[in-house]
C-alpha cells in the first residue's frame, strides 16, 4: 500500500510540475496514503471504486488550509471591528468579555473559547446583510497584515494543501470547507484563495431574519450564534449541508476529531488526514497545550483510525505559496 | 426583448432536437424571456455579462418541477409512514392531526397548513440517521403510484423544466432546488430525477443531534423542525446554504414569492418566472383558491415585478417527459 502511485496517475492529475501533481509534498508516508488512495477511488472496476458524484473530500480551514496562530484570522477581524464599533455601542463598556477586546487584551478575550469568539463575532457584524458583511470581510483582508511575516492572511494558506484540493477536483472530487469559523466569513475568500464556491463553504452561523424595507426585501444578521460547526457539529453541518458522508476529510485539531471519525466510519476505502503543526521554524509548533488548534485526543487515536499524520516538517517541501 | 434568439445561442445550448433547447416549450413569451435572459447574461463583453460563478439559478420543487396535485407527494409519503408506525406510537391516537391521518381523513391532515405537515413529518421519520431516512424515501418512492396516472412521482416532473435544468447547466449556471419540503425528502431523488446534487438542494430541515454509539458517531433526526424553507424563508434558506443572490428563479405559488422578489432585486439582469397551473386536463389548473400551491399575491405583482407567468396550457407542448 505504500508504494508510490504518481506513475499510475492518468494525464488529469499530472498537469502539475512535470507529473507530479503534489510537487511541495516530500514522498513520505503522508503522499502516498494520499496518492494510494485517490488512485484506489478512482480505478474504475477496481474494488475501491467510488462514483463521481460521491467523491466528496471535505477541509477545515482554520490551521487545515490556512494559518491559525497566534490566533484565529477571524478572532482578529472581530476584534478590530469590535474595537471599530466600541463608540456607538457604549453598553459594551459593562461587559468583561468585550472590555477585554477594547483594551487589546488578546488572552483575556480569546479565554471565553468557542462560545466567546462567537459571541463576539456576532457583536461585530449584527445588523448586516450577509453580502454587506462579505464585503466588510473582503475590505478587512485586503489591507490586514499578519505581524510575523507582514503577509495578507490570504497568502498564510499551504502550497501542499493547495495541490491536494487540486489534485482531488482534477480526479473528480467535490471539494468543501467545514469550517468552525463563520461561514460568510470564510466565503468572503473561499473562491479567490482556494477555488471553493461560496455554497461549498459549510460553516458556523448566525439567526439571519428576513424582513422588507421600501418594498424591498431585507436580511439581517443576528447577533445569536444558532450553529457552531464544530466537534460533534461538524458532522451535523455535513449531513445537513452536503447531504452525503465523505470518504476523505483534512483536520488538524480536535475540533475536527468527530469529521475525521464520521467519514472514516463510512463503509469503503476513506482517507483520514490530520496536518500536524510541529515546524516552529518554517510556522509554528504546537498540539496538546494549544488554545488555539488544541491536538491531542485526535493525535493519540490517528493510528489505530488509521488516519494520516502529517508532519509538516517532514514532508512538506514549501509551506507558503510564497516560500 | 421579445425576439425569439434561438439562432444566436452558441452550440452548447443547441445540442437538444435538432439546435432548440427548449423543444417543449411552444414559441411563446415565456420561452422568448427565457432564451433572450440566457443570451443576455451569457454574452461575453455585453452589457448583462454574468460570470458563470455567479450563474445560480433557484427552482422550487412541489408545483415547479414536479407535480404537487392533489397533495404534496412528500404528504402521501408521511400519512403512509404514520400509518406504518402507528401501532408501535399509540400516543398519536390521542392527538387530533394524528387521528385524522390514522383515519385516512385527507382534507383534516391537510388542513394544519406547513406546520401541520412539518409535525407529522417530524414524527414519520424521528430517529432515524438522514442516510436510513433517504434508503425509506427511496424505497417508497419505488413502489407508491399517483392514482391518477398509476406512475411513480419521480416521472410526474415536468419536462419543460428539465429542459430548462438542461438548458442553464449547459451555458454555465449552477441550479438549485430551494424547497419547502424537507431537504432529506428532496435529496433522496434530486440527483437520480433532476441531476441535481443532494448539496444543491435546500429545504427545510429538522434538528438532528450527534452522538456515539458502540464508539461510532450517529446522527439523529428529532421530531422538530427547525428550519421552514418557505415564504420569506426561502431567501434565508439561499443566504445561508447558498451565500449568493441568484439571478433567476423560478416558482409557481405565493410560497415562492420571497425568493422570486429576492432573486430579482438584485442588481443588473435577472430573470423570475411563474408557472400557472391552468391546464386541468393534461394536469391541474388552479390558483387562488387552491389548498395546496396557492397562487394569488405573485400573480398580482408579476407584471410590475417583471415576472414571467408561463401558462402551462399555452406554452407547455409537452407536460411530462412520457406523455
Amino acid at each position: 500500500m505504500l508504494l508510490g502511485l504518481a506513475p499510475l496517475l492518468p494525464s488529469a492529475a499530472r498537469t502539475q510540475a512535470g507529473g507530479d501533481p503534489l510537487p511541495s509534498w516530500r514522498d513520505g508516508p503522508a503522499k502516498r496514503a494520499l496518492l494510494d488512495f485517490v488512485a484506489a477511488v478512482t480505478a474504475e472496476g477496481g474494488p475501491d471504486f467510488v462514483r463521481p458524484p460521491e467523491r466528496i473530500a471535505v477541509f477545515d480551514n482554520d490551521g487545515t488550509l490556512w494559518m491559525e496562530q497566534p490566533i484565529y484570522t477571524q478572532l482578529l477581524f472581530i476584534l478590530d471591528r469590535i474595537r471599530a464599533l466600541a463608540p456607538q455601542n457604549p453598553v459594551w463598556q459593562e461587559d468583561p468579555l468585550f472590555q477585554a477586546v477594547i483594551a487589546g487584551d488578546l488572552r483575556a478575550a480569546a479565554a471565553g473559547g468557542t462560545a466567546g469568539l462567537l459571541r463576539l463575532a456576532g457583536a461585530a457584524q449584527a445588523g448586516n446583510s450577509p453580502e454587506e458583511f462579505q464585503r466588510i470581510v473582503t475590505g478587512w483582508l485586503a489591507t490586514a497584515r499578519d505581524h510575523r511575516w507582514s503577509r495578507a492572511y490570504t497568502q498564510l494558506v499551504y502550497q501542499p494543501m493547495l495541490e491536494v484540493l487540486a489534485l482531488l477536483r482534477a480526479r473528480g472530487f467535490t471539494t468543501f470547507i467545514v469550517s468552525g469559523g463563520g461561514v460568510e466569513f470564510v466565503r468572503a475568500f473561499s473562491e479567490e484563495t482556494y477555488g471553493i464556491s461560496p455554497h461549498q463553504v459549510v460553516g458556523s452561523t448566525f439567526a439571519v431574519h428576513p424582513g422588507e424595507q421600501d418594498g424591498r426585501i431585507t436580511l439581517n444578521r443576528q447577533p445569536q450564534v444558532d450553529f457552531v460547526d464544530d466537534g460533534p457539529g461538524k458532522p451535523v453541518g455535513i449531513a445537513r449541508h452536503i447531504g452525503r458522508r465523505p470518504i476523505a476529510a483534512f483536520g488538524n485539531s480536535d475540533g475536527d476529531f468527530q469529521m475525521l471519525q464520521y467519514t472514516t466510519e463510512g463503509p469503503g476505502r476513506r482517507l483520514g488526514m490530520i496536518v500536524h503543526h510541529d515546524d516552529a521554524e518554517r510556522e509554528y509548533a504546537y498540539d496538546r497545550d494549544s488554545h488555539v488548534g488544541r491536538l491531542a485526543r485526535a493525535l493519540d487515536e490517528a493510528p489505530r483510525r488509521g488516519w494520516s499524520v502529517v508532519s509538516m516538517r517532514q514532508e512538506w517541501m514549501r509551506v507558503f505559496p510564497w516560500s
